[in-house]
């Protein structure tokens, strides 16, 4: 065992007893008046019974593919490995299958349930001062932040030496691949299920409430305004938590399949064990971050985050530095790893380029809103599109310079050890994607400030709380969507980054298969017309699975719209109420019901499409007759596939980021006539932006962000499917 | 020579003969009552001025470019050629390019010129019969479909020739590229200057007009009345006539390049001469096709079209039938052929399922539109992204089995010949794009049917027809709408089949270039970092350009908006004339100056991205220290470009077409509420149609058939440009 791995284990533990801690510190907060309390009660209530329904439904479809998988893997598994029987592999990749799914959905659970209970904690803290709330809302974030990082580092690590880490390195990473399907298989589900859920309760509730019966946002009469306060949580939240929980996974055991050729070579164990090891050490710097953040009366709460972060970010680098020269001992995979935290640095200021009010970009958006919905939009998918520039290039040439530096590395080693150890330069993408998600556990703690400050913005609408607590939480919500916008820049170009490394573990598994070593199958020709067939196919699947996620939001929204206006038309006194003092309630439950059922109903036809859609396309071109190499097309579906994923997501989340915005900037009263006047609320002007809003809402929530999970699922399921597709 | 050549020039003077005939025939009709003539000249002088000032613009950068890449391909150029020196080669291709830009653009001017003459005539011919309607229309599109592609055929024969074609016959379609490079270069220009004309044009007559002045579409009132019909011209007729006058010629001689090995192992011209004496037969059919148009007042004007549609996929069937028999005689290419004919009957079913009212997604969008602009939005991106699917499938399926023909075709021959000519598969979809173009006169016309008769519709508006003219005109501008749609989705699957065949040419120029033979160089590794790298930019390109295509619309029609606002400011009396006998008339050419002038200047910068992006990053990769391979990363850039570039288009003119007819369906009282009443004009539900249709113009007639000529300019500019890419 490498001397530094105590690193792996501590950090786990120090994790674990962090974030009960920060838990405790925030549960002990009060839950401020009883109408709170009873907002918050409904909330935990609804978002818990969807999530219990959801999983329920997640279970089932994950334990039949778990054992399909597993059939599949004895049955057609090619070369059988030293020790390992077919049948062996094949139970193998199931247990790991379904431990990574419970892991999957436990983090989910986790991110949901401190998240609401944060919420009205927050609401409450923000009536005192917005230091205090500021704190609760991080605190809040950070316990499932961290909870959720650390969950994945002790699944991976536990479940490699389960599979025999100690004596047969070389064969666990392979064996436990199925960890990272079950992971992204939950996570897909998660984030689809929440993200229609959540946007379709918003538009929903805003079509029937705001514009139809002309009340405003998160007004307690609105019969869906529960529901959509607990899509906040259950998309937001335990989407985004199954998300990064899979991503760190997946990414983990890719890097370490590609470490075993280096450790054949060297027979040190430091080059499997070192993704786990830089992940502990930025797990110990995104903690120490977080005492630095210290919001201040006078000063923006984002500034406070940003201090942190950037705390973070230098106790990476230092954390990094450590583990490369103990366990590495290179300098040029320093380097690799600079490039991933860097990337995650750029990839955050071009995402608040694109995405906050004092920029062009959301000025240009808030502009065409003043010749109505139609400019509003046109300009808001050019912005959306126009943001694939700076994406691309972001990921085009981290991916250059870290694999540039990993035959570099290659070579100096190769020099010092005096022996080739042929790592290659995807490794180095591997160690720049390490160094990306080192502050994962702080962005993730970031990104969960967001729905709770949101959510407790909408407790004090709802509870009637004063115009002075109510600036403090719009202020803290506004904050919060800038945070939630940055998190998905910083998953989608992570997921760009792991690409490379993903492709290369993928290609080393069809070469063992195929021919009991890996290495030997290396070239993906997408000059064969099968290959380029495949490419059309994946870049296809892309947009089919955006049209059916918006599609789904749309056809669940229309249900609750039906449930409102029922509810309106049946009685008229919960719009106007006789009595003032005795108002007549909607039945939230109801509304909260449909919606779940609806929700779940629709995640399952687009969830389907990228599990089956690149098996289907292998085992079609492995049977048809012709000399067609199946496992290049799957290849060429994951790649291209990767490429036409991201793209897309960089349009619809900083596109909707944009719109959302620009909507946000015409209410705060910055966009001014020709004249210098403030074209504020109840304008024409902002009709046009809530439309344009409103389009982004589903784009950004609920396509985008499952289009990244949807690369990671593409890359995991060829992993665990290679046999499938050798001929 | 082989014995059926003589269809080609026999064909290029038929055609010719005919179309003189045909224009002779329109131009004879009656221009109507002096005040339509004299509104016919105001929009022919506009489109003039357009025109003129357009291709001023795209000579200067014509002849530039021409003279660069003649430089360029002079001081680069690898192997000499026998018999042409580098210089020699380098001014062939200036040569070439020149000649090529001078007919693309002559086929814009053709196009534009008899259509603009045609629309009076349309008009005033409305005012007897639809009949006589509809064959004034539909000749007057004929005559420039079948002039645009007379010149293609003519100009690729003659500079076949040229440049020695019956004595090196195996060195000249390597010479002649410059001529598709020089076609497709002005033809992007021509589309996106008249797309961004047209919808600039549309979008702010409309906002101003409709929305803002409360006044009619094509009131003579509007001071951008004048301008949106000459949009209707420059951008419809000239650009879609630019644009399929380069995909002829370019796809022609990629498939005579593929020739070129059979050729050079038969010696047999007529593997090089196929696709030209291909297409001529084509142009007979087309011609006989349009005999069978004969449209009755009782019977729809679209089932009329349909008839001399089906006759000329007929005779081109038995025509390709003839070809191949006599030239190349083997029944498999006649297969391959034969899928290209079916794949251009399946899309313009598939286009006709995705834009008409009568199927589900228009009607999905109709509907949709009920809960406001936000849901319609939400349902047109979602049916606009699943059209890929169906683009997807064809153009996969066509060029698997195309493929697979072609090789069982090499099989056969070898047999029969005794000598294995090593066609390859890609010659199978060469012989699938020559046939699935052979009815490109006849989709041609009936595209140019479209903007004839939606401004013979405008012009009875502006002219105070009445309601019964109104109607028949109305009619065929419904129908003219589908036949736009139809050449859209035509034009893109070619683009899409045709793909194969030009990677397979630039591959085979780089393996000549590089190696002095063909065949040599055949891998394009995507999983190499640099291809891949190349693959994402690529991808990237093709938003980028959309991005600034839009929000070139979208300046252009703000100086339009202000143009017309100033108008009405400084003159009430055009909206309300004191003397309703003496109305004051708005200034049209002013209005039509201003869009002339801002269509042109932002026609530039999206014009240079795909002329110069890939450029670029072949260059750059080229002198990049490092083992990479610059050549491979531009065939990436090619194929990754194609596949991102037919999915991005198949959307947008889907997309586009869908929103449109969504409105149409309204307005003509087919959308009913819960009731069973009919929601039709001046409701909110139309007013939510009407942003949609206006969100879905620029893509579906400025950025969507831009693409498909960007992608065709990848092909061309990349196999002229290999020589750069080489180290």
């Amino acid at each position: 065992m490498p001397g530094l791995f105590w690193v792996v284990p501590a950090a786990g533990i120090v994790t674990v007893i962090f974030a009960i801690a920060l838990a405790r510190g925030v549960l002990k907060k009060d839950t401020g008046t009883p109408k709170m309390k009873e907002i918050g009660d409904i909330i935990f209530q609804g978002a818990w019974a969807f999530l219990k329904r959801q999983y329920t439904t997640i279970a089932i479809y994950s334990v039949a593919i778990g054992i399909v998988i597993g059939v599949l893997v004895a049955a057609l598994g090619g070369t059988e490995v030293a020790g390992f029987s077919r049948v062996s592999i094949g139970w193998h990749t199931t247990v790991a299958f379904l431990v990574g799914a419970l892991c999957s959905g436990v983090a989910g659970f986790i991110g949901m349930y401190v998240a609401v209970k944060s919420n009205v904690r927050c609401a409450a803290a923000a009536q005192r001062s917005l230091t205090e709330a500021v704190n609760v809302a991080l605190r809040g974030g950070a316990v499932s932040g961290f909870l959720i990082t650390a969950l994945s580092l002790i699944g991976v690590t536990v479940i490699f030496f389960a599979y025999g880490g100690n004596n047969t390195p070389d064969i666990s990473p392979q064996l436990i691949v199925g960890f990272g399907f079950g992971a992204s298989f939950v996570a897909l589900f998660a984030q689809l299920g929440g993200g229609i859920y959540t946007k379709a309760a918003d538009v929903g509730a805003d079509l029937v409430g705001k514009v139809e019966a002309g009340i405003p946002e998160d007004d307690p009469r609105n019969p869906a305004v529960i529901a959509d306060l607990v899509g906040d949580n259950v998309g937001d939240c335990a989407g985004r938590g199954a998300d990064l929980f899979e991503s760190t996974a997946a990414e983990n055991i890719g890097a370490m399949i590609l470490g075993v050729g280096a450790y054949l070579v060297t027979h040190n164990l430091a080059w499997i064990l070192f993704p786990l090891s830089v992940r502990a050490m930025g797990m110990f710097a995104s903690m120490i971050g977080l005492f630095f953040v210290n919001a201040k009366e006078d000063k923006g709460a984002m500034a406070a985050l940003n201090r942190g972060y950037f705390v973070a970010i230098g106790l990476s680098i230092v954390g990094l530095a450590i583990v490369v020269k103990y366990m590495l001992n290179d300098w040029w995979l320093f380097g690799a790893g600079l490039v991933g935290i860097i990337a995650s640095v750029v990839i955050i200021w071009v995402t608040q380029y694109y995405t906050e009010a004092k920029y062009p970009p959301v000025k240009d958006i808030a502009n065409a809103s003043k010749t109505g919905p139609a400019t509003n939009m046109i300009m808001g998918l050019a912005v959306g599109f126009e943001t694939t520039f700076a994406t691309a290039m972001i990921i085009g040439l981290a991916l250059l310079v870290s694999y540039w530096m990993g035959t570099q590395a290659d070579n100096s080693l190769a020099h010092m050890l005096g022996m080739q150890l042929n790592l290659g330069g995807a490794f180095g993408t591997a160690v720049a994607t390490m160094g990306m998600l080192m502050t994962c556990p702080y962005v993730l703690s970031m990104d969960t400030f967001g729905p709770i400050t949101d959510n407790a913005n909408g407790i004090n609408e709802m509870a009637g709380a004063g115009p002075e607590v109510r600036k403090i939480t719009d202020r803290l919500d506004a904050v919060g969507n800038t945070t939630k916008a940055l998190t998905k820049g910083y998953a989608m170009v992570s997921a760009g980054l792991a690409a490379f490394l993903l492709f290369e573990a993928y290609l080393d598994r069809v070469s063992f298969i195929k021919f009991g070593v890996v290495g030997q199958y290396k070239v993906v020709d997408i000059a064969r017309i099968e290959v380029f067939v495949g490419a059309l196919l994946s870049a296809m699947i892309v947009y089919l699975f955006a049209s059916w996620a918006i599609k789904a939001v749309g056809r669940t929204a229309a249900k609750i719209i039906e449930e409102v206006r029922r509810q309106f038309r049946e009685d008229p006194e919960i719009l106007n109420p006789k009595d003032p003092n005795h108002p007549h309630m909607p039945d939230y439950r109801q509304a909260v019901d449909i919606t779940t059922r609806a929700g779940l109903k629709e995640m399952i036809r687009p969830g389907l499409l990228p599990v089956l859609g690149p098996i289907v396309i292998g085992v079609i071109f492995r049977y048809l007759p012709g000399n067609y190499d199946a496992a290049m097309v799957v290849a060429a579906v994951l790649m291209v596939g990767t490429i036409s994923g991201i793209m897309m997501a960089s349009f619809m989340n900083n596109g909707g980021g944009a719109w959302d915005n620009a909507k946000k900037m015409i209410e705060d009263g910055q966009l001014l006539d020709d004249e210098g006047n403030v074209i504020g609320k109840k304008t024409d002007t902002h009709a046009a932006a809530v439309v344009g809003d409103t389009i982004g809402d589903p784009l950004k929530d609920t396509a985008g962000p499952s289009l990244h999970v949807l690369v990671k699922l593409l890359a995991t399921i060829t992993l665990v499917m290679a046999p499938l597709f050798i001929r």
